[in-house]
């Protein structure tokens, strides 16, 4: 009875999700599939990634994890396998991956027919590769028949943690890489670099040390704590940073001891 | 083991979804319920329609398909169950059913008190009508049983393909019938009706022939291509053909040879 | 085999749920997960309540209902979990099940180790303590032992059904509670209470008179009725009462015999 977890772009209004639905169970009927998320942005690659990564660990060994965020479906882009030695991970070779599976021990292109639909279009990849190979994986198949083994192509770089000294004091600089829902900005900064009276700065939002939780400030100031992913977040208690900052991913956060 | 897929307009919100799957799974508590699609547009049955007829025919034999999209909640229309023979199909009686079951076998009148709870109320046939049957039929019931063979409903017309011959050029004239969350303009075309050299027209947007996919036109170029339902789509690569040319659902689509 | 169902504000383009899936399957490998809703408002306790509280009923007893919509994580407020006899409810106690289990059997904190994750963030209690409790009792965990008995906190007070009888009319006063996707309002009036030709008046709407259904006026009329709840509901047909008469929870309802 295998795990299938689906991350997608799709969407909850359009018959995308459930035609992968349809295939993943008609491969392999007692397949358990579960909804990760459908919403993430058309085409935004970086946060399908960031999305991917924060629920996949979570899952038991043998999961295999299904990622969707494909702009460019159809065209020579790969479409692989990639194992970690835990679970299994099926999306486009676009960055996708990256950060779900930082040290993959094994990458395979998915090429084999056994691994595909017979028709595959040149526009629902989803349906007809991924959900496929999704299928046939659960239903006991090897990730080494799916094709050879390949690299996993990194995400595109955005930005990047970089020392900010020009002015000899002590400030580092980080960057949003992603919005969540509630419209709080997480950063790239562990948390574990960060002294807890460290003052945070990004755009005109300044903060002076970090709290435990969003209860610790009064409702509407903004707070600055280490998130559930490990990393430094910016968020305003019962608002949205991203809108009254007008921040989002990649702007710079300033991190001064 | 049966699967109950559900596709309907009661968003992600409110707890009607909630309440359905939890009359199903009272009645056959080994149901495996599979979301398609809950965000259709409120009260839109040609889109729930299509949704539906896109995600359907990937799903195993025996699947028991639940539509919900029902602006006529608690008048005359009938609730019916569709037998296509392969699958069945649970809905109200208001042409959602036409596009993914063309040709039923035989569709019966829900209208067995075994197939519908105990109360019913007048505004949530969802709860009360719908998934009480798709439980029945979940746990072993006949569609048979619900009630008399009747006839099932087409999808109102809205539009519709026409020669367009007035000045004797070879211009056929299709229509948008969907728009899907990323913005794509779905045709009633039929992919195999057009020659890839062919002039697609659409309001303000004009189109050279026809490409493979996104990939093969430049980011914010527009594009059209057999899409994966096998009619002719019409969209901009990464950007949103519907709000960029402000098209949608019944505008014309011409064909030009 | 436990059904555990999850309502929550965390939306559909994040990890945050996929995270809690993944903690539960991983701590009690057969359970059968269940989306309620996961687009309840950021923050909103009454609404997240008005949607468990409309779907929990229907599910068969022994069920595990998880839902967390939680502006206090972190704080001093309470981890819960509440037994009504038929079914058991995990959620922080800030009013949120106060009406899906308006007559707790018992109520036992979140205390023991066996019930959280090892690590308890400070940020995320739906991933490191609520689904991990529901992962416990799904595994067949007993909620006594999850820690002490304690007293289930209210719903906050925002309004509340009070007689208005200054001018000698047999007016009363009622509260729009809940705003629905299609925005039709739902008011805390018993539909018992209320005679089918009283008259209901909110903002600039005046309604003369209840109807059985949507149906029952004409495309575009405002219309009243007792919902599927069970109390009275203002709707337009096939449009929204909320946004036309720019009404929403907590705004006054009055209904003249």
């Amino acid at each position: 009875m295998a795990i299938v977890t689906l991350t997608s772009d799709f969407g909850t209004s359009d018959g995308y999700v459930g035609a992968m639905k349809g295939v993943i169970l008609t491969r392999a009927a007692s397949a358990v599939i579960v909804d990760i998320a459908h919403d993430v942005s058309p085409c935004a690659i970086a946060a399908g990634a960031y999305c991917l990564a924060q629920a996949a660990p979570y899952f038991p060994p043998g999961t295999i994890h299904v990622a969707v965020v494909d702009p460019g479906v159809g065209t020579e882009r790969r479409a692989v396998i990639a194992d970690d030695g835990r679970c299994l991970f099926i999306a486009p070779d676009n960055g996708l991956l990256a950060l779900a599976v930082p040290e993959p021990r094994a990458v395979f292109a998915i090429e084999s027919p056994a691994f595909v639909r017979d028709q595959v279009s040149a526009t629902f990849h989803g349906r007809d590769i991924f959900a496929a190979a999704a299928g046939t994986l659960a239903r006991g198949g090897s990730p080494r028949d799916a094709g050879p083994q390949v690299a996993l192509s990194p995400l595109p770089v955005t930005g990047g943690q970089t020392p900010h000294d020009g002015n000899h004091t002590a400030a580092w600089l980080y960057r949003v890489i992603y919005v969540d829902r509630f419209g709080n900005l997480i950063t790239d900064c562990p948390g574990t670099d960060v002294a807890a009276h460290a003052r945070i700065t990004a755009g005109t939002c300044t903060i002076a040390g970090l709290s435990r939780t969003f209860g610790d400030v009064a409702v509407g100031a903004p707070v600055a704590y280490i998130g559930s992913a490990g990393t430094v977040e910016i968020a305003i208690r019962q608002d949205s940073a991203a809108r009254v900052f007008g921040l989002g991913p990649g702007d710079p956060v300033h991190i001064t001891e």
